[in-house]
């Protein structure tokens, strides 16, 4: 996994466009918008290496719960996004560790916010400009 | 040269907080903020292999121009980005690099806002949710 962190006042995001990936989650009352402020906004890519890695889950969050400690945050958007530079996964293998990075988050007594997998969505956000308002990890 | 496009309604900033870059721009009345609306945000690494590749910004401008065309967008946001995983150039080159690519667009006609150098910035932006609203390429 890889991801870019943006330290944000408040995102928000509305689904606006399926996309052509594979898998398409199931759009309902709750997941079509979503807001949260004081956030860490995840942009992160699952990697093809990620699929031979047990540990690629447990070694994220370490460094997520990192970032969140650092910036006194509790608040996370787990947001897929393609355009890291990384060699992507298979994207039913994306999809699930996604999932599966949110439960461990939300397990973790974290609030988060995950915008449906296989749509295009308008995302609104303003983001800190701190030393730390920007990272970017590589696992 | 790797950069990361965003197609946003608008985009904002303001500068909050000197880095701690060698390189560090005066501020003026007219660069501390600035906004842009209809816009492509490119995020942008200079990288050290642009030091030794004379076409690198003639290259990137024409990857540039693409996204422009297929959008039908002429205003950029030429934003200084550390994070998209490549190795940096060294800072001087890196600035002198957005310098140029600045001017070169410019030159062409297209409205260009860059916000200053060696600062952290707040930036707030509406992101639009088509299938090319994000984008990453790689010179």
């Amino acid at each position: 996994m890889r991801f870019l962190s943006f330290h944000c006042d408040y995102f928000k995001y509305e689904v606006k466009k399926k996309s052509r990936s594979k898998i398409i989650e199931d759009l309902t009352d709750d997941n079509k918008i979503g807001k949260l402020e004081n956030v860490i906004v995840l942009f992160i890519s699952v990697e093809k290496q990620d699929e031979t890695n047990p540990s690629y889950i447990e070694r994220t969050i370490i460094e997520i719960e990192k970032v969140l400690q650092q910036l006194k945050v509790t608040d996370i958007v787990v947001l897929s996004f393609a355009h890291l530079f990384g060699e992507l996964s298979d994207q039913e293998f994306g999809f699930n560790a996604l999932k599966l990075l949110e439960l461990n988050l939300k397990q973790k007594g974290y609030t988060t916010l995950r915008p449906p997998y296989g749509w295009f969505n308008e995302l609104e956000l303003k983001a800190k400009g701190h030393p730390l308002s920007r990272i970017s990890r590589k696992i």
